[in-house]
């Protein structure tokens, strides 16, 4: 069943760490790639590659700094303060169609190092509310890129239907809740492992394991 | 019949000087992008900047240096010597995919102005050999473009399938063959309006040029 390279969309959160350790029992060869776009990242960023570094995968940082470029105050006036995402709104450099730009540098990045699959943790249960993380979108994309580049390029989104709590399931089911758990991060506040416990990430996340934990002990007891 | 913003993807050279033009009869607002990554290009973003304060429309160079991440180069080894393209041959910083990124920026760069128009110069009768140019690949990109951002942008190509008599023929019904013969850059040398008359690149504007100087005269004769 193990075949061919992969490259893993990775940002060192619980949703695209799952997607790894799900991507090291299905390829052979499996590479990271993550996105420093100059946000709230040194923090990710470290995090991210200590994963990689510890399961013993490739991880490359492509630097993104110029799609600030595109925000709409870099595009109107310069003196708007760059507000972070913290309070659950869009940061004001939030800049449209943002996954649409990464999805095609981590396609053109496996091109060249000769990977068939990329795999992206999106999901549209816990819809985000960016259309560019949408399943249609990512298969219309996947079209475009192979046209682009001549190329037999797979887009692979095992989260694309599952709910947080069968996130978690998948992590547990490859033996791994508790690296997930720990290592991960995905708290706005920047806190590793279970986080603040209180910003609106935090929040989906412990839903999610109570959800799940009580669900397989239920299935346990009975 | 003018109405609307566009985004003409501009370089300074005859296909997308032409572009600009036919635009400015199309389109109410016109804006013009360039993409600066960081090759041969110091000499053709002056000439395309030039034209576009001598046509009065606003300019943008988008910084994309950062392809060069993705280039062959900068993936294997850091001691291979770019080439440029002058031979004919791809340069060793070629990027696999490029205009589909180069077009999906304008497209962010668009939507985010409230432009709905997006002009590129591609063309697939004089192939260049790159898939990212082909009618299909647009066509394409459009779809996944528009489902990313959930908008309703759109490519329009009016070279797509002239050839360059045929673009010098758009020019003159433009009122503007001296123009676009002496202001664009096409020359691999850096000359300007007929170019040095020996790279691929003036040949085949030479050639273009010729053939339809001598339909035209042929149909005045007539």
């Amino acid at each position: 069943m193990k075949q061919e390279k992969a490259v893993v969309v990775f940002s060192g959160g619980q949703d695209s760490t799952t997607c790894l350790l799900w991507a090291l029992t299905q390829y052979e060869e499996v590479y990271t790639v993550t996105f420093d776009y100059g946000q709230r990242h040194i923090e990710e960023i470290k995090c991210a590659e200590e994963i990689a570094e510890e399961l013993n995968v490739p991880f490359k940082v492509l630097d993104m700094t110029l799609i600030n470029q595109l925000s709409a105050n870099a595009l109107t006036r310069s003196d708007i303060a760059v507000t972070d995402a913290a309070d659950g709104e869009l940061p004001s450099t939030f800049v449209p169609g943002r996954n649409h730009l990464f999805l095609s540098f981590a396609a053109v990045y496996a091109q060249s190092i000769g990977a068939r699959h990329i795999i992206t943790g999106v999901c549209e249960t816990d819809f985000s509310g960016y259309p560019d993380c949408r399943d249609v979108f990512v298969k219309a994309l996947n079209v475009s890129i192979n046209l682009a580049m001549d190329t037999s390029l797979e887009f692979q989104t095992p989260l694309m239907w599952l709910n947080k709590a069968e996130t978690w399931k998948l992590a547990d089911d490859l033996g791994a809740l508790d690296f997930v758990r720990t290592k991960t991060l995905t708290c706005y506040e920047g806190v590793r492992g279970d986080g603040c416990g209180e910003c609106p990430s935090c929040v989906l996340r412990k839903n999610g394991l109570t959800t799940y934990l009580e669900e397989k002990q239920g299935s346990v007891a009975q």
